[in-house]
């Protein structure tokens, strides 16, 4: 992975003359001007404060091979992948950096490292794939005599593969690729596909209670959860792999979403499906987003929803059809189709079915009953397919952008159905009003990705001509009034980007005090000398 | 309700002669004797131990009228409805009952009761139906200035139906016919369906994690809950109402099951459904358990399982056919029916649909190709009717067979497809052995009750001649022999019933040491005087 941005070097993505204009006409960005990041030798880099105690304590549990303090694995291990953490490496500021990097081989090293940090005073990162959006694996380096960062990578086993049960137990570090592989080559699947899915992992889905885009068939991470193993400071929590009990509060998810403040989740064992037969993807039209939203919730309440569901809004559609550009003369036979069946201007919708081939026929059938009942326009499969094609590209697009000089950040909340035009129209209206107000007017798209009986999640992109002087005091005043109006407008601070650094200002506002200071309980009980992930999930 | 059983007086359940034979025959029970419980004047009552300056805050807070010392009232709060609970309190001993009852009218008013009780260092049990089968109500008075069992009853509410999201708000005080009396005029269900319904309340099946008879298509109360309202004696927890977040763990998960050890669930925002349009229940066969749970894991992992799913055993089959008993011929008829089709001795299962109409038939169809496949023979509507008929009467009999002198009990687990057969034979086997070496052999029967993708529950009821001189020794000792082999077996130790001072002892093996310190963490938080329900949930 790039220290500075997404994937690996090598992958260019280029962007058409149509998306251009579009930066151009709305943002005033100059498509020609192009800024990289500073040179990896360039980049700023605290001392590294650990003791040679310390270090051959480490090196003890883990092995000299599994402890570094490498320069590049160092910064490798300083910043997520949000807005503000690119922005600050890319200019070379590595302030954040952990004094070293430790892989611990198996729960048992996990747990030997713990205790020694929790003795020495040393602050501990869980590591998974390192693609937090929200701050979730920046180390706090004050008020520790130093941080560890722990890259789980070689937890990446995958063990007690239950067919009859279908689940099956994955450590922690196993990234999505890998783990699918595996899941195959028995004939299953996970069915967790984030968008960071080349790059995540078992364990950082479990810790941020992720969703994947295919999440509305296959269920979101907690609900494919049956069992944890989480090792903590103060021991060892193993949550037993049970279908259902009510053998009290459900600890499993106190766990799911704890976001490496508690402890260390080492392997979850997980609910997986056969591999589906077929895969079958297809496009939608609507006239409106309130029309789309109304025919998904009307699909959804009657048991009828795909695996994935897709709705985007007027002004993503407007750009995902410049950026999906094939020249004028077919853009223009796209747009003469729409026009006058009276869609013109509309929303496009992606709607995907997996499993078996005469199942995916018959629920494919009904779904297209009811958006049709609900105004929509098939547009066959090729939206569909591209839409898979594309379907992990987004961060590498934002690599691209940054290097524009474009402001780029995504967002997302959910919230009931009766509300979700209403707080859809605040949010988009805050970072209009914000962005506008500082001279940079933006570009505000969303979708629907996720749906439930009683509401559905919004998915936030938004673009802006960067601020050279200050990009982050921008990018804190959109994120703020962005924020701001989702609490007001009813709405969740995030539905599956998790909390880290960046959301835990709105925690009491979610969840009161009461709640805040129940998850201290829980920290203060295994963590007592406060030194998993500090900073994150909780507000200071 | 009876103070001494189930329901109200005036109800009588006639036992056919087919299932006295079956109870002599196989128990050596005299189907002739029979010993009612003792009269109300006769129950022995502690004295109240409430101090005037107690009495006049409590009657300050709640009203004159809602604040009880009356012997009926103490003695109706006493205990809940499990067999230890029914033989103690036929017996006439209600030395657990609480000093007084008191009937809040709202929330603010539990919170000033609690307040006053956590000075006092006075014991609050929150009281719904009072249908715990695991010792949930019952007050623990060792430890404590004075017991208050607080009846939720005035917490009645329907608030807020959002037609358009599928949600409402429910008073905790809410029985389950009025709750559902209530959301039918708005054109909506709940469709949670304990065995308990007509008697519980939506706060104890919060509070308890319960599931319904329905819970397979409708989903367990914790899949239904949306948003809750918590009143603890350290303030109030507000969950907010949300379809989905990622705004760390799950603090809902914490209060669902929580069983009043936390504090006082006052109201519920709940997922609701349209009423159905029909139902449609039906009779399977098959010719073994083992069959049937095969046939019945491969509909689910399908996802076409039916909202209903119940496959009972050898045993239950049996005994179901003796109560359902319309004469020798009929049964003569039926029998030959089975025997020709090779599914004699089998065991019959109930399937049942709800929803639109055209659904309903759709859903059916596929169903029944997959269980037909599975080796199942259909048998109609009308087994399927009858169940629908007595779905509640299990609790009415039970009341029947202790005048007989019968003991007669329930347990329930959970566990993955692949142990299912495994842990139906640890735990018949154990009841079996344990009750056949104290001279009681056993009837032990089970179903299936509720199906998961990776596992589901097993029901069981047991039946022996009581020991007249120590059935509670013989009760425990049947329990014990039933946990220890769930425990043993890979099962959790309450699917549904909840843990109440009964389960608590396996509490420790179900979810560890840590598990428990983390539970107590959170209490302490929010009751740090450790008023509330003492003795519950957590092991001594």
């Amino acid at each position: 992975m790039r220290w500075w941005g997404w994937g690996e070097d090598g992958h260019q993505v280029v962007l058409p003359d149509a998306a251009l204009g579009l930066l151009r006409e709305s943002l005033g960005v100059d498509p020609a001007a192009r800024r990289g990041p500073v040179g990896l030798e360039e980049v700023r880099l605290p001392d590294a404060r650990l003791g040679e105690e310390m270090r051959s304590g480490l090196e003890h549990v883990a092995g000299r091979d599994h402890v570094s303090q490498e320069r590049q694995a160092r910064i490798l291990h300083a910043a997520g992948k949000s807005y503000p953490d690119l922005v600050r490496m890319r200019s070379g500021d590595a302030s954040s950096a952990p004094d070293v990097v430790v892989a611990p081989g198996s729960a048992r090293e996990v747990q030997a490292l713990l205790r020694l940090c929790a003795d020495a005073g040393v602050a501990v990162v869980p590591f998974g794939g390192g693609t937090s959006v929200v701050g979730g694996v920046e180390p706090v380096r004050e008020g520790f005599a130093g941080t560890v960062s722990l890259d789980l990578h070689r937890l990446d086993g995958l063990d007690a593969v239950d067919r009859v049960s279908l689940t099956a137990t994955l450590g922690a570090g196993l990234f999505g690729p890998e783990a699918e592989r595996r899941l195959a080559r028995e004939g299953l699947t996970l069915g967790h596909l984030p968008q960071s899915f080349e790059y995540s992992t078992v364990g950082g889905w479990v810790a941020t209670r992720s969703a994947g885009q295919a999440s509305t068939g296959y269920g979101r991470i907690d609900e494919l959860v049956e069992g944890l193993r989480l090792v903590t400071p103060a021991g060892e929590l193993a949550g037993r792999a049970l279908p259902a009990s009510a053998a009290g509060p459900d600890l499993r998810e106190l766990v799911v979403g704890s976001e490496g403040v508690l402890g260390v989740i080492c392997e979850a064992t997980l609910r997986v499906r056969p591999l589906p037969e077929l895969r079958r993807y297809e496009g939608w039209s609507f006239r409106s987003f309130a029309e789309g939203c109304e025919a998904f919730r009307v699909m959804e309440q009657a048991g009828c929803s795909p695996d994935v569901t897709r709705l985007s809004n007027e002004e993503e559609t407007r750009l995902a059809m410049a950026l999906a550009s094939r020249g004028a003369g077919s853009d223009r036979a796209a747009k003469t189709y729409l026009r006058v069946r009276g869609h013109e201007g509309g929303c496009i919708a992606i709607v995907g079915f997996e499993g078996e081939a005469d199942e995916v026929e018959l629920r494919r059938l009904r779904t297209a009953a009811l958006l049709r009942g609900g105004g929509g326009l098939r547009l066959g499969r090729r939206p569909g397919e591209r839409w898979l094609a594309t379907r992990y590209a987004g961060p590498y697009l934002r690599d691209e952008l940054l290097d524009r000089g474009v402001l780029v950040d995504t967002l997302e909340t959910a919230t009931k159905w009766s509300n979700l035009v209403h707080l859809h129209a605040a949010v988009t209206e805050a970072l209009h009003h914000t962005l506008g107000e500082r001279g940079t007017p933006a570009l505000v798209m969303c979708h629907v990705s996720h749906l439930y009986r009683s509401g559905a999640s919004l998915y936030f992109t938004f673009l802006a001509r960067q601020e050279a002087e200050a990009p982050l005091d921008q990018w804190r005043a959109a994120k703020s009034a962005a924020s701001e109006a989702i609490m007001a407008g009813g709405g969740t601070i995030t539905h599956h980007h998790a909390v880290g650094r960046d959301h835990a200002p709105w925690m009491r506002a979610e969840v009161g005090e009461l709640g805040l200071e129940l998850l201290r309980a829980a920290k203060g009980r295994l963590d007592p000398a406060g030194i998993m992930n500090p900073g994150k999930l909780l507000p200071g």
